[in-house]
């Protein structure tokens, strides 16, 4: 194959790279930290969306649609916000270009500087919560349940495709409520859709946990999250989901009057999910020879390819592909059939691997003889024969089954890749040597988790809901501890 | 009613004002001439979205993502471009706030400042060429047919909701063929989707035509557009697409290989219409009551609402509209029970009639008796009473009905409101004493477009496609003539 991809074993990151633009998903721009989300891509992205979307209106959620530019003055009202924010970020200072009066080409016109400067959006609390304070007078108009799809600037210095970049495109949910109660239940609920989107529409387990104080969100009371582990062994931020508490109500000024006629603040949720998720897809379940997909999030499901060397074997190869093809998109299966005269097998064999189709199949005459195809699934790139009259229901099966497949696989590694230990000493040779999610007690104080990240680059993913309570020692200070927390390097 | 409209006859811009943000469609924002979508007016959004994107990837389209940001140079590339687009725009020129040293807030990190600036994408002809350029090498990697959604910026400093804003959201289609003759029809073959768009959904008639040269996009060679009529006599265009020739190609270098193996520049078209098309449907079908919409773009169809005095009367009553209210969704409409018990009927009826809903059935004990509901349609504000058997099938052809009735409705007022005329005299008095389309002849240059256009603010919306060849003088010079172009103040 001509588009060859370095091995993980080799260089993980660069695998990575190979995979995220040799299958077609994205590509570097010329502007800094910003990638092209190629067709392919997009695809895959919009499959995402369109399942989110869904169970998003089907707990009760709408759409809207919220400034690309926050006044910079806004980030200052919820402190702790603009600490967390506000910082790296796209900064729009002027509103006009003139010809450079000395040759060619555009400058800026410095008659046309902004009074206040405008952020392009790093997240859209403030702009969202100072709106909500002209649509919210009485409990009647609680809860507030908006979502917005949109693309959100953070000047990175270090990016990645789909990983980390500098714009990416999101979901960010925000709700208004009358209680803390209700807010805090909706936060729950948005992180039970998120886990249960990424498990069963991804394929990847997650663990839904809290965010210890310093890796909550800015502004956030208390952070819930769900975390992925990948194959080599980093850990990877899937979703989050924030209970806001009255902070962004208090910072702008949203109060409203109970049934009982007392004026209170306005509690909050956010929760958004991005296109990371490409990237925690293409790092869960590929393997050395490309992309490899769950069928629920491909573009297309199955791919025919035909075998053959005369013009009559295509054409009768041709016909029974197009009266199965029938058959399985009946089923509401997506199909290709790739007929291009002028590549091999081989060749397209290659670029269906590359770019992660779950299922392929191949008919050439002798298939025809005695009635059958050859079916491969992407997933464990076995191959068998089944008789042609099976396909529809075999492929049905098999799509289901590589769904199924794909998270165990994932589920399994992470199993085997989760390891309990008790001594600080023994965390560093885990973290080390095999790495993975580590469990261990933690004394509940910043300072020990910072000097852990310092020593180590671990940090503490989440404290997982449900975690067993058990009595245990810090590993670093020996203090006591309540349960076991998860430790990981990650992306 | 609480929410008072300004009438279309006091103040026809006070009135549209009105509409955008009592019926909930979008709201001004705390950033200059930026505004918020608010859910019922994104639920049409989405709408239109759902309909145009079906109808893209019908005709062979894929979705992509490129950068939000460009770098400031590429505006210098393709030269009218820059002339017709760089000018007015949100520039980025730092990348970094820090804590003000002298007090409270942010301010810019000056050491934080870009290289080169970056300009929020006004239109991304530019960013997109310049990524072809390493997509295409041989006529095998033509046509590319890609599509975005996504969210541009021009720095307006007269703002309206929706017809104007600073940001607002689109799709722009950007083609890349390996023949003129192809980058011709795919430019004819996309105006078509929107005339086809526009009077099947929007139910708004267009004109199809081509734009004088001043009118023309920057860096195009030609541009079709399609001219809507708007109730007060002003025009708005609703849609564009451009033959770009090889001008894109050749500022950006992108070249390709023939079969022949001769190298060419590539041919370019880019097709766009925006969130401009919410205020075109507000403008020509609305009324003095409210928004009025086409059914088959309503975010909810048939509303119904019940007469009651005793709770007694209204378990009676629900049970027979939630009989007929599953029927009806049986067909694929969507419908919403209203029975809020804190409002009287007449309060929900005006709301409806303020939100467009196309068709109200309210149910009242009598209604129960006679075995009856009544029907009120919201184009005409006609009411009658059916038959509660027959409601399901009626309320699907009333759907059609009013869907046709608004594009008859549309068309008449155009019809009565183009006017042929001869002279320049008259060309004013038509234009001052009745506004809309007037059919005039032109000699054809930019001098005497400009002349018009200076003393009357009426500009060539278009020359028609359909025009009848029609030897004339034109009004103004006596110069000869071949066809009428249509003239009009526009939006």
């Amino acid at each position: 194959m001509a588009k060859e991809i370095t091995s993980r074993k080799e260089n993980y990151s660069q695998w990575y790279n190979d995979i995220v633009i040799k299958a077609g998903l994205a590509d570097h721009s010329a502007v800094r930290g910003c990638m092209v989300i190629k067709p392919y891509g997009y695809a895959i992205w919009e499959k995402i969306q369109a399942q989110l979307d869904k169970m998003f209106k089907e707990t009760g959620h709408q759409n809207a649609y919220f400034p690309l530019f926050i006044p910079k003055s806004f980030f200052s009202k919820e402190a702790s916000h603009v600490e967390g924010f506000a910082k790296e970020c796209a900064i729009v200072t002027h509103y006009r270009l003139k010809n450079d009066p000395n040759g060619k080409g555009v400058i800026v016109d410095e008659d046309a500087k902004l009074e206040e400067e405008l952020i392009v959006r790093p997240t859209s609390e403030t702009i969202i919560w100072n709106t909500y304070r002209s649509w919210i007078q009485s409990y009647r108009d609680l809860p507030i349940l908006i979502n917005q799809w949109a693309n959100v600037v953070r000047w990175e210095m270090r990016t990645r495709l789909f990983l980390r970049t500098a714009e990416f495109l999101w979901q960010e949910g925000h709700t208004a409520h009358a209680t803390r109660g209700e807010a805090l239940a909706e936060t729950m609920k948005m992180i039970n859709v998120y886990s249960t989107f990424v498990q069963e529409w991804l394929s990847i387990p997650v663990i839904i946990g809290t965010k210890s104080e310093t890796e909550r969100f800015a502004g956030a009371v208390d952070t819930y999250c769900i975390e992925a582990l990948m194959q080599d062994g980093k850990a990877l931020q899937a979703g989050t989901s924030h209970f806001l508490g009255q902070n962004f109500a208090k910072a702008f000024d949203v109060k409203f009057s109970s049934k009982e006629g007392v004026l209170d603040y306005v509690w909050a949720t956010s929760w958004g999910v991005s296109t990371r998720l490409m990237g925690a897809l293409v790092m869960a379940h590929s393997d050395d020879n490309g992309l490899v997909l769950p069928p629920k999030l491909a573009p297309t499901q199955v791919v025919f390819v035909p075998i053959y060397k005369t013009e009559e074997e295509l054409a009768r190869v041709s016909e029974k592909v197009l009266q199965i093809k029938k058959l399985i998109e009946a089923k509401g299966i997506t199909t290709l059939y790739d007929d291009r005269d002028n590549l091999k097998p081989g060749f397209k064999f290659a670029e269906y691997e590359l770019k992660g189709f779950p299922v392929r199949i191949a008919i050439g005459p002798k298939d025809l003889e005695k009635g059958t195809v050859e079916i491969a699934r992407r997933d464990t790139l076995e191959k068998q024969y089944v008789a042609q009259d099976n396909v529809p229901e075999f492929v049905e099966k098999l799509l289901t089954d590589i769904q199924e497949n794909l998270f165990n696989k994932a589920a399994i590694f992470r199993t085997e890749n989760t390891t309990k230990v008790d001594s600080y000493a023994e965390f560093k040779k885990v973290l080390d040597e095999k790495g993975g999610f580590i469990l261990a007690h933690w004394d509940g104080t910043p300072e020990t988790e910072a000097l852990i990240k310092e020593e180590t680059k671990a940090t503490i993913r989440c404290i997982p809901l449900d975690a067993i309570k058990e009595d245990g020692k810090c590993m670093v200070t020996g203090k006591p501890s309540g349960q076991r927390v998860i430790f990981a390097r990650a992306y």
